[in-house]
């Protein structure tokens, strides 16, 4: 046996030999801290989930009577791969109506939620070694994903009409890109949406290359002014791959997302599907289609718009009201996030720490660094807050933060 | 820019760069062939669904409504990457109750489906070059998952009681093999049950090495007898990692399965679960979890048990009758599949396609095969047939049989 391993005989504690893929994942910092915030007494704005208020339980509830009631042995059985076809069509009809983006149904993949689209696209197209570039901040759930296929990772600073063009053509005359990841919509963690004329800019740029654009968006539906910018597939079709997610609009629960590809891709996307779990929860996509045919969606995505547009108008007015003036933050057009920095120096984890004793959590913003920095900023979570605890929490945050950053 | 492709215009046919990985995935030979079989008009026993009839949709029906009536809200909303606490401890029971078997809530994590639990492993234990065991034949969806993960595979040849010992041994002893994939309750493809003598020997084996075992029991709740035997983490607890799913005995659509590992290899596949789609579909979590507290899912197994029973009984009675004696099986003690051998030199290929001309599928062995081999074999499946099916594409298939391997 060449192992240089003391065989075990199954009571000493052994050593296991993991693959080297699992030490590039980063430390699941935020898990941690998301279980140091569970505890009910604190006014938590570190994490990341949509209001549970506005989930349309009794909807979703009618729908599923309805769907297990009229074919139940059928959605319960085995389904294929690629996804529920009426579900896909949804999916295309709406690109179209929202985006006027054409999109055929053989190039859309249901996924379990949206980070599923990332592990494909991960197992897919990237290699140990492969360069990959991902704005600065970048969401934090594509660095663990991608990592696992062992990219170098390049960043792209984002400024408040999106990544840096300059950067961005740079970074891709320096090196191979293979991709480049964004959410140019409401983007996490930074709030930032790319403008129209950046969003041109960048498929410029990468028409001239053979990187493919990542767009992952997650937040589109969720714009406070229900008004949509144009997807990069516009003006890079062959090059562009959308990720998207129900988690959002329906239910987060569900685990329903999806992922646009060119066919070409999204023949290699289907066999790694096939053989990451063979096909998404076909009880959730009947349900989905289910609900999403009752046309009420619009008046419930308006809903949510409207409330989180409201919350994070509270969020801003009271940091307006509390904060030092040396923090600084971008208005964000929609999400669920607002992206804090703090004066030059101030650490987000020393305040991280001191507002938990005031019993308020708040997300330090390193781990969204690929390439190290961030120390001084943070994001906080609006969606799943009321008026109150954002006045009592956010107080309590400027008080923290004037005593560790000064005033 | 580096690369040597031609800049696009955005219009004219690209050419994509797959990850290398992409390329040792098997084609996707199962999906083709039950494409062709769609056809409403055949008689198949090519696929590996259950028997739709044998859901109970409307217990889970009941469960459903209740869960979203009580808990809407909370069962729509993101969960925990583990899965759900209480659906745990339900297994960690039934693993006590049927197998004896101890095993903590911690060492469990809920998938999407048993075919997760084998990218995961893949994505946590295996290199590029490591090298692994598997049956032979093996399980086709196992093959798939593992190939993205480039390893070396070894092959241990099946025999009526289990893997061969001696060949085990031997490919442990000449390479340095990782892990060891086995199906021991009603192999899929073979039908075969490993013996307890041969568990008790595989596990010494085994022992002696730093290879751990992954016991795929999706069929392990389908014994003919009801009878169970023990898993191989009574004889190597730190060793083995179980696979175990909900799709043969509550409901495929809901993709539930879990994976079962000791703490240090449960760490990494927490990170790798996160990494790859966040949680499984808590709805159906706490769906199952519901039905599952109503106390009639081991009457409902019975009655799986005893309708796949008769569904073999039937199969094997008609191929005694109308098979030529050339043609051999094992009688399976459980599962879904009968698996055939035809005469030396007799192509099931050829038979697909003849079979197929008589409105018969049937799944050519081939693929099953991880170094070659396995012309003359074949899998029927019979728990998505009614007697009636199988007594007429029996019939029909001894007909094509006799015509192309001879009487």
């Amino acid at each position: 046996m060449k192992s240089n391993k003391a065989p075990g005989n199954g009571t000493e504690k052994r050593e296991y030999r993991f693959a080297p893929r699992m030490e590039k994942t980063p430390k699941s910092f935020i898990r941690e801290i998301l279980k140091v915030t569970e505890n009910p007494d604190i006014i938590s704005f570190a994490g990341g989930l949509p209001n549970p208020a506005l989930i349309d339980v009794e909807g979703i509830a009618k729908a599923t009577a309805r769907v297990l009631s009229d074919d139940g042995h059928s959605v319960l059985q085995y389904s294929t791969t690629e996804g529920y076809l009426p579900l896909r069509r949804f999916i295309v009809d709406r690109y179209k109506k929202r985006l006027g983006l054409s999109v055929l149904p053989e190039e859309i993949l249901i996924t379990n939620g949206s980070q599923q689209c990332l592990d494909l696209i991960g197992k897919v197209l990237i290699s140990a070694g492969d360069h990959i570039a991902i704005e600065r901040p970048g969401y934090l759930g594509a660095i663990q994903a991608f990592s696992l296929y062992e990219p170098v990772f390049h960043p792209v600073n984002l400024d408040n009409n999106g990544p840096d063009p300059a950067m961005l053509r740079d970074t891709c005359r320096q090196n191979d890109i293979r991709l480049f990841y964004g959410v140019p919509n409401s983007q996490n963690p930074s709030g930032v949406t790319y403008s129209e004329e950046r969003r041109k800019e960048i498929a410029g740029i990468l028409k001239q290359t053979d990187c493919l654009y990542i767009e992952d968006d997650a937040y589109g539906e969720l714009s406070f002014s229900g008004r949509s910018l144009p997807s990069l597939r516009q003006y890079i079709p062959q090059q562009t791959i959308i990720t998207g997610s129900f988690s959002k609009i329906l239910a987060p629960g569900m685990r329903l997302g999806w992922i646009v590809a060119p066919p070409e891709v999204m023949e290699q996307i289907i066999i790694a599907k096939q053989a990451s779990d063979l096909h998404s929860n076909y009880l959730s996509q009947r349900i989905a289609f289910e609900y999403l045919c009752q046309g009420t969606i619009d008046t419930h995505i308006a809903k949510i718009q409207e409330a989180y547009k409201n919350q994070c108008e509270c969020m801003l007015r009271v940091m307006s009201d509390t904060f030092p003036d040396s923090v600084t933050w971008m208005r964000p057009f929609g999400g669920m996030f607002v992206w804090i920095t703090l004066p030059e120096g101030c650490s987000s984890m020393d305040v991280f720490d001191a507002a938990l004793k005031e019993k308020v959590a708040v997300l330090p913003g390193v781990p969204f660094y690929i390439d190290g920095g961030g120390n001084n900023t943070m994001r906080l979570n609006f969606s799943n807050s009321t008026d109150q605890k954002i006045i009592s929490g956010i107080g309590r945050l400027a008080r923290v933060i004037k005593i560790e950053c000064g005033d």
